[in-house]
């Protein structure tokens, strides 16, 4: 059978590397993108079987690039479909070359640190105790931050990045979950092309099929499914009415998320994820909410089920 | 009187300054913030009478750190209501010094140009045909990015940012509305502290009473409250429960964003927008709201009542 292949926001090395790493094993063909649409975009033409993408942050919330891309105002991605999640837990390590500190906690002799912005801020307890003062150099991911440091040969630096990246980029772990909330969890979004099928059908083959879960759903997880609508303008309480509909058909509402819809000003594309209290009948139910939603939306969408 | 004072996010010049110029006039103090957390808490401990906030922006949706102050998940900011709000259309223009570029459109001498991130992206029509290939630097703000400007001496920069900024700088609008999207518009909330008498009541007097919309509602205006909760954790049904209690109060659902509790992983703060049809009681509807709320929701909070 031919490899499965994934798209993940790159570089090599990145949390989504690892997002994809973990959830898809070794054997997939992992293909790093430059960015998240690119990622969709490869998913929508055939070019990559599997995209993984972060939705959410337990700690920063929702990423709007990807809500964006799933509002998808102009049908540019419409074959594609989330088919199941990935957790991720954040953890930071202090990564350095190997013969950079020799004892550990020998952290005086550092003289520059490298990371992305959003990780001093994740870090801030750990670098006021030992990196007080030291100069800190902002990069554009963590992973790049350890390319950087494993590359340098006179400095002694160090880079704020996952253990992921350090086993790729050689480097030695220095300290480990150096970030100030432990429970820090990125949450991915599994997508596939819903024309396809090779990941319909023929993936269960080639892979541990548990971890699809999206297409093998388990009796006690709880299935989700994710459907997008744009309520009609000037129409009060329409927005009420399409959440209605949910309840009016057995699901529960577990998040809302809205986004404009770049069509006209303050209207907007709403994302709403919902889920069975039994469990089953979950495909049908979407098909009935969204038969509904289109007397009171200007456009609705099933963006896909699968288990938590 | 007193003179009113108001807290934006600074620097001088900034969008935010010219938000509160428009909205306040210029017989206002105001007084720029190196954060909206400052300005929040300029409000919550009575430094200042008002802060004016980005809240939203037609193109890129909420902005998630008001959000996140609005949700205030550890009562920081308790007193702070939203009592109106401001449109600005936001209009970016080519910036320079009187004597750096002579005749119309004589672009090509200009050597370097200087903005925010953010507004190279919402001008690249513009630039694509007048500065291919030039050098950008990119700055803080685009206030910043005039003021740099105004200070070169030797070198032949140019900025864009806003004709405000422009007149505070003294620099020449070389062209403008170089936006790609002509009606880019941000949508700023106005608070006050309830517990202040100054602002519920001696306002009227000093300034012009009709700007503050949530002081003196018009018959023929939406009038919109703002409120927050946290529904129960692994109660299903809730969030629809909750949102129904609206329903039920005769309040039209406008908008709801969600944003981490900051308390438990995966539990949110929503915040509701919603209106009444008949733009009279609404102030009682969200006390009525509010008591209701109680009973499937772990926190609930008014967040204010005004007019559009």
């Amino acid at each position: 059978m031919e490899q499965t292949t994934v798209a993940f926001l790159g570089p090599a090395a990145s949390f989504s590397h690892q997002a994809a790493v973990e959830f898809f094993g070794s054997s997939a063909e992992l293909s790093p993108r430059v960015s998240f649409a690119d990622a969709f975009a490869a998913v929508q033409q055939g070019e990559a079987d599997y995209a993984i993408i972060p939705c959410e942050n337990s700690t920063n919330g929702s990423v709007v690039q990807t809500l964006d891309l799933l509002a998808d105002p102009n049908d540019t991605y419409k074959d594609v479909e989330v088919c199941g999640v990935h957790y991720l837990r954040v953890h930071h390590c202090l990564l350095a070359r190997r013969s950079v500190i020799t004892s550990q906690r020998d952290y005086g002799s550092v003289t520059k640190l490298y990371t992305h912005p959003q990780a001093w801020g994740q870090c801030e307890g750990f670098l006021g105790i030992h990196f007080r003062g030291i100069e800190r150099q902002d990069v554009s991911s963590t992973s790049k931050a350890g390319e950087l440091v494993s590359k340098e040969e006179t400095e002694r630096s160090a880079a704020i990045a996952s253990r992921f990246a350090a086993e790729f980029h050689g480097l030695d772990v220095l300290e480990e979950n150096i970030e100030d909330k432990a429970d820090n969890t990125t949450r991915f979004l599994v997508l596939r092309n819903m024309k396809s099928e090779r990941t319909g059908l023929q993936f269960f083959g080639g892979l541990n099929s548990r971890r699809v879960q999206g297409l093998s759903p388990s009796a006690s997880a709880a299935r989700k499914t994710l459907i997008s609508f744009m309520v009609r303008q000037n129409t009060p309480g329409a927005l009420a009415e399409a959440l209605l509909i949910f309840k009016s058909h057995g699901m529960n509402l577990t998040s809302i998320n809205s986004r404009p819809s770049q069509k006209k000003n303050w209207q907007y594309v709403f994302l709403v994820e919902c889920q069975t209290a039994n469990s089953v009948g979950d495909k049908s139910a979407a098909v009935e909410i969204l038969h509904d939603l289109q007397s009171v939306t200007e456009t609705c969408r099933h963006l896909g089920t699968w288990s938590e």
